[in-house]
C-alpha cells in the first residue's frame, strides 16, 4: 500500500510541506446544502457512495461511517486535513470515502454535495490536481453534476462556482513570520492577484508553528490550469521572500537565530508539559535549525511536519488509546516530544 | 589559605546562602562623610589602614588600591558583595582592606569612615558577628571611634547609629516568590518587627534569581546579641513560609514545578545567548530542582550561588580577560553555563 502523504520522505528543507487540491461539485437532481432535507441528504450520500463503489473504486477507497467515529477519531481526520471542521460539525447525513493511503478523500454533504480532495507531499500540486481530476471524471460517469454553460460548476457558495477548484500549499515561513507582519505586508499583495494566506487550519484560524496555507481565492473566469500555474507563481514569490528573510537574518542576527533554535531544542527535550501551540512554534524553530544547518543535533526519524500533526490532541489521544484532559495531553505531548528528540 | 566563603561547601539545600555582618564606625577626630575634605579623607584612610597594619594584621589582609582597579575588577568586588556600589562610585579618597580569604573586608570612607564586613557561607551569622567584632576590637586599640554614651556609635546616617550593626542573610526563596507577592505579604510583617527584605544587591534593587537579603532595620536601642537573635528568629519564620510554599506547590502543582525546573535546565544547557537576569532566574529554578529532588541531572561541581556570581558581568569579563559588549557577555555567559551543566 502506498504511504500516506504525510509520511512520505520529502526533502525536509522545502518551504512547501504539502500540496492540496479540492474540487467542489453538486449533484444536479438534489437541492443544495441550504434546502436539502435530511432524507434528501441521505439519498444523495448513498447515491454518491454507490457511484464510487460501482466503478470498482472500493478497491482503493474505504467507506468511513462518520457516525460511528468517536471524537478522537474525528479529530485525527481533521488534524490530517482529511476532513474539514465544518464537515465534522455538520448535522445532516454525510459520508466520507477515503483512499487507503489517505491521500484522496471525498466528503459527501459538506458545504457542497461532493468535495474531492487530493493531498501530496511537498510540491505536488499538479499531481494532486491530476488525481482529483481522475476521481471527478469517475464520478461524472455515474452522476450528473450541476453545471452551467455560462458559469461552470455551480456550488453552494458563489465563491466556489466555476471550476470549483481550490488549490493550496501548506507553507513553512519561519523567517518571514519572525521579521514581518504577514497579514500587513504579504497578504495584501496576494489578495490583489486572487490568492490568500491563512493559518494552519484554514479560514479564521491563526497561524501556528509559522505554517500557512496559501490558496486561490477565485474559481471563476480562469481555467483550472491557469489557477494552478498562478498559485505556483505566486507561491514561488512568497518562497523567495522567505529565503531572502532567512539570508538577512543569518547575515545580521545569526547569534539570535542560533539561540532561538537551540532554546527550542532545549525546551522540547526537557519540558514536562507543553501546549500544542507552543510545541508547534518550537518545532517550527527546530525545523528552521535543520534547514539553516544551525542545529547540529541528529534529526528525528520523522518529518517535523508529521510530528506537528502527531502532537495534536486527536493524534495524542489515539496513540494513548484514551481521552485525556488538557493537562494530561500537555504532559503526554512533552513525553512524546522528548522521546522523539532524545 | 582558607577558601573564600562563596566557594565553601555548604549544604546546597539551605534557604540561607550566606550570612553577613557589617559594623559602621567613624573616627572621632575626623568630620563625617558630608563635611570631610579630600585631604581629611586621605589622612583618615591612611590612619585607619595603618591601624590594621600596625596590629600585624597585614598578614591576613591585603591593601587594595581602588584607584588602580579597572572597571571589571571593581565590578567583581561588587558582585562578590565585598564592596558596595556606593563605595565604588565614591569620589573621595577611599581604602579597602580585604582578608586573603575574602571573607572580611574593611571599607574606608564609604558612607562611614570605617565599615567592617564579615561574610560566612550558609547560616554563619553568629560567626560573622564574632569575626567582625574581632576586627572592631583590633581597630579600637588604635583608633578612637565616635561614640555617645546615650546613643552608642555615631554614624553618618542616623539609621545606623547605636550598634552600627547590620546583620543580614542572603536567602533563596523560589517557592514563596512564585506564589505570593513578597513586597505585599511578607515585607509588611517584617517591617513591623524592624526587619526588611531587599533584592540581591541591596536597597532599591529588584530581586533577581529569587534571592533576597533580609536584614535588621534598627540599630538603636537593642544590643548586638538581640539584633542577631531577632534576625535569626524572623528569618526562621520566613524560611518556614518558604518550606510551606514548597510543600504546597509540590502537592498541588508538582507537574508544573517539574516542568519549570526541567525547562530551566533545557534552556541553560542550550541557549546561545542569555542575559544575567534570565540566567539568575533559571539558576534559581535549577537550584529548586535539586532541593526538591525533581531534577535528576548530576549537579555541577560548583554551588549554584557561586555560579550565580560568576555569570555576572565583572566575573565574566575577568574570566575572559577582556571587556565585552552586552551581547558578547550574553554569548560568553551561555557558553560558560553550557560548560558547567553539560
Amino acid at each position: 500500500m502506498p504511504t500516506p502523504w504525510y509520511q512520505e520522505s520529502i526533502t525536509d528543507e522545502s518551504e512547501i510541506l504539502s500540496s492540496r487540491v479540492r474540487l467542489a461539485r453538486n449533484i444536479k437532481k438534489y437541492p443544495f446544502r441550504k434546502t436539502i432535507t435530511p432524507v434528501g441528504a441521505l439519498t444523495m450520500v448513498t447515491e454518491a457512495t454507490q457511484a464510487i463503489e460501482s466503478a470498482g473504486e472500493n478497491r482503493f477507497f474505504l467507506k468511513i461511517d462518520m457516525n460511528t467515529l468517536n471524537q478522537t477519531e474525528q479529530a485525527v481526520f481533521q488534524e490530517k486535513h482529511i476532513v474539514s471542521p465544518e464537515f465534522i460539525s455538520g448535522k445532516l447525513p454525510k459520508g466520507l470515502m477515503l483512499s487507503r493511503d489517505e491521500n484522496i478523500s471525498v466528503m459527501l454533504n459538506e458545504e457542497d454535495h461532493v468535495r474531492i480532495q487530493a493531498i501530496k507531499p511537498g510540491e505536488g500540486l499538479s499531481l494532486a490536481y491530476e488525481t482529483a481530476g481522475q476521481i471527478d471524471d469517475l464520478l461524472e460517469e455515474h452522476l450528473e453534476f450541476a453545471f452551467s454553460a455560462e458559469y461552470g460548476y455551480l456550488t453552494a457558495c458563489p465563491t466556489n462556482t466555476g471550476t470549483g477548484l481550490r488549490a493550496s500549499y501548506m507553507l513553512h515561513l519561519p523567517c518571514l513570520s519572525k521579521t514581518v507582519d504577514l497579514s500587513k505586508t504579504v497578504l495584501p499583495q496576494l489578495t490583489k492577484v486572487g490568492v490568500t494566506l491563512r493559518g494552519i487550519h484554514g479560514e479564521g484560524t491563526s497561524s501556528m508553528g509559522n505554517i500557512f496555507q496559501i490558496s486561490n481565492q477565485n474559481t471563476l473566469g480562469k481555467s483550472e490550469t491557469d489557477i494552478i500555474l498562478g498559485l505556483q507563481n505566486v507561491t514561488h514569490t512568497v518562497i523567495q521572500k522567505e529565503q531572502q528573510a532567512r539570508e538577512n537574518i543569518l547575515s545580521t542576527n545569526r547569534s539570535q537565530i542560533e539561540d532561538i533554535v537551540y532554546r527550542a531544542y532545549g525546551i522540547l527535550t526537557n519540558s514536562r508539559m507543553i501546549s500544542a501551540s507552543e510545541a508547534l512554534d518550537l518545532l517550527s524553530d527546530i525545523r528552521l535549525g535543520y534547514i539553516t544547518g544551525l542545529l547540529a543535533q541528529p534529526k528525528p526519524a520523522k518529518q517535523i511536519y508529521q510530528i506537528m500533526m502527531e502532537i495534536q490532541p486527536g493524534h495524542l489521544q489515539r496513540t494513548a488509546g484514551t481521552e485525556m484532559s488538557e493537562q494530561e495531553r500537555d504532559i503526554k505531548r512533552s513525553e512524546y516530544l522528548r522521546q522523539i528528540f532524545m
